[in-house]
């Protein structure tokens, strides 16, 4: 079954090019009010395409972009099918006039064994892999061997929660047996991933006040207390010169690698000095006694992501500002609990704070606790082998550093495997210019997905 | 001699606060280049006014707005005169439109003993009462006891450097004995005061940065280090939480208070626990040991005046800053230069600033040594006399937290005696809404100004 369709895949490998490039041409962006229409022109056409491969599908409406749901029951053989979700993003992030694109943004353009165009790789190019795996299946077997429903947003890029309100609102109707998302990457180049562990995230606000009004530096100075110091002594109580955070109990929660994860760590060999040159950094930063790949994906952080305060024109202006903003924002880790972390930072904050300044802190907003997936899991199984086949090498396991907020709701809300399959490469350029999707990783893709229907749905 | 100037001033006061309300009239506000005619008016105004009265007056042509210069030659009895300079500012500060004014900025009016209009303080009514003296005097005896030049500069408010570059400029032409600054204010409703010091002014911008763009936190945090959290750390170890500057060699050339201005700050009663509610401030701030007005005046400080970094808008964007700012000033005392607390400040945040972060700091600006005048100095002994004269009541030594630029370049520059003798109050808005200046001061400050240049002059 799944040579046939693999054959199909290769046979036909001009033509999903042409199709994706298509749907590269929709400047699907979310989060411009400009492009409301094109965001809707996009899901039209992916509606259409998904039912002319021969899906039922239709657009969710909510109060913001829709929604692109299309489903197929497989074939029923005297026992009741598995069920299958799989999820992607139509929705594309902003061009910025600064970007150097060498081809138009929404025009798909080959070169040297790449598709260019934004969205290639986030996540209209990975997104298609499955669509075209899904029609490869339909068409060489004539039904499929599990019940398939694709559920694709466009607010992924813009922070919108239509799609999660949606599976949370739903969840009896969208029982599934297993999620499948791919807007992830492959470790690198020839090495294919399952990410099976995602870092939650916490946000807050912390604001510094001492007066009532801006006072002059001259006039006050040395009896009225400065809040951007006093933010600063606030921040530097929180984290040490060596990046240890120093909030009581914050690492209480945090469970360390298991071996295996250590013995992968290491022998994945992550190159430090590469990121670091990358990224223009002159040395590098974290906690003692964990390597970088552990400090990224299975260590909490502590950062600071704005600070405001006072007067921040040209030149000179001696104030004591009356008061100083910190954005805070901490990367959570199996097992902490954005609430109860919330809690333990806000205490540590309020006994820092000099007796001079009054602090308010607001929050917590964004709140995602992390999630680890436990890859001895049937499906993740699947996923590998599938993976294996796809792109003719093993696949890795991998953690993500970042949060997927909707990876949280479908594991949360059907108590289901997610399986984070990338296909991307941190290298295509996804939020910056000259995005691009390499050609053989959309074909490896479309088989890796053919397999992992086929096997799953016989399981 | 002095009692007719004085019974002069008091028949002619309903003329003189007229005179003042055309002289508020102008809105020269030097900072705002719509204004320039008007600030070009006011000076013509001023010098035909000088003139009305008997001096020789002039315009100051620099690049920016004019200076006005008024001299009188004084009697010249067998012996050379003694030879005084009289400054004051005719420009005024801007008006903002969220300025809550009760009667227009513009046209002066009278309210309860009070004269409103911008400027009536700061600086047109205080300078004036010492135009009105010199017209007293010249009246009722028909000449001056000593040689009289008014520098009057039009870039108070806008930190222009006209007049200070004539000074250096012209310094052989403008000796003089003693320079009378009157652009501070009285002690309390009741008290006249004398400043006899200034704290100077130091001006650095501290960045810190770390990548060279900003790094998703997800992605990257762990592993790089954050700009913010660097530059909270730096500012941190230079100020510790009991507001004591930790920079090694900070304080070692600070001089401290000699016995007799201990007694005079135990004396003054300063109230601060008014000063911290009328700021809104929930509670004090400052060196252990140091009453509060010697904290203000007599000890150096660190603030942060402007901070800034990463994303500062609405909600949350996880993001690793790739760099953050703070501006940063200093108040100095004698006997501390502001190069070499510059070199202590740079090599100390050098040395804090974390291994993964590099800092670059930019300065120094601003940069001016503290004054302090001897109190004995008989210039300052003839003001003490005129002030208990004008105002009835024994004026105090105070010093000021702020810092006159024109007050160290005289003093530099010429080399003699700089007598600052406020006649406005702490309450008369200056810099604010609704700025005021007492009739009775304004009065008395004619009074004092025609006795100290009577007595200065017979000296």
């Amino acid at each position: 079954m799944i040579e046939k369709a693999s054959a199909y895949i290769d046979a036909n490998k001009a033509r999903f090019i042409e199709e994706l490039g298509e749907f590269l041409r929709f400047p699907s962006i979310s989060s411009q009010s400009a492009h409301v229409s094109d965001v809707r022109d996009c899901a039209l056409w992916l509606r259409n395409h998904l039912e002319s491969i021969g899906l039922q599908a239709r657009l969710i409406e909510s109060g913001g972009h829709p929604v692109v749901e299309a489903t197929r029951l497989g074939k029923s053989a005297g026992r009741s099918n598995r069920k299958l979700i799989l999820y992607g993003h139509y929705d594309v992030q902003p061009v910025d006039s600064s970007d150097q694109w060498q081809s138009p943004p929404f025009v798909a353009t080959i070169r040297d064994g790449f598709i260019y165009g934004r969205g290639a790789t986030d996540d209209k190019g990975q997104l298609f892999a499955h669509v075209k795996a899904v029609e490869s299946l339909i068409r060489t077997c004539g039904q499929l061997p599990c019940d398939v429903r694709f559920l694709i947003e466009g607010e992924e890029e813009s922070g919108g929660t239509s799609l999660q309100d949606y599976v949370k609102g739903e969840k009896v109707r969208l029982t599934t047996d297993a999620v499948v998302i791919s807007d992830t990457a492959m470790y690198d180049e020839r090495t294919p991933a399952i990410t099976y562990g995602l870092r939650g995230l916490l946000g807050m606000e912390v604001t510094v006040r001492v007066a009532n009004r801006d006072l002059h530096s001259g006039a006050f100075g040395g009896a009225i207390g400065n809040p951007g110091v006093a933010l600063a002594q606030i921040i530097a109580a929180c984290m040490g010169p060596d990046g240890n955070v120093l909030i009581p109990g914050f690492y209480d929660q945090v469970r360390p690698l298991e071996d295996w994860e250590k013995q992968n760590v290491r022998q994945l060999g992550f190159d430090e000095s590469k990121l670091l040159s990358e990224v223009g950094s002159s040395a590098g930063f974290g906690e003692k006694g964990h390597p970088a790949l552990e400090r990224m994906w299975a260590r909490p952080t502590f950062d600071v992501n704005g600070l405001i305060g006072g007067y921040t024109g040209k030149g000179i202006k001696t104030v004591i500002p009356s008061r100083a903003s910190a954005k805070i924002s901490m990367r959570l880790v199996p097992d902490q609990e954005p609430q109860k972390v919330f809690e333990l930072v806000t205490q540590h904050i309020k006994s820092k704070c000099p007796p001079f300044a009054r602090v308010e802190i607001e929050g917590p907003s964004s709140a995602t606790p992390p999630v680890l997936f436990d890859v001895s899991n049937p499906a993740i199984q699947v996923a590998k082998e599938a993976l294996k086949f796809g792109f003719g090498a093993e696949p890795v396991f991998i953690r993500c550093g970042g949060s997927i907020p909707v990876a949280n709701t479908f594991w949360r809300e059907l108590q289901k495997p997610v399986v984070l399959m990338g296909f991307g490469l941190d290298s295509d350029g996804a939020h910056s210019s000259n995005e691009r999707f390499k050609i053989e990783s959309f074909i490896n893709g479309a088989k890796t997905s053919a397999y992992f229907i086929e096997a799953f749905g016989t399981q």
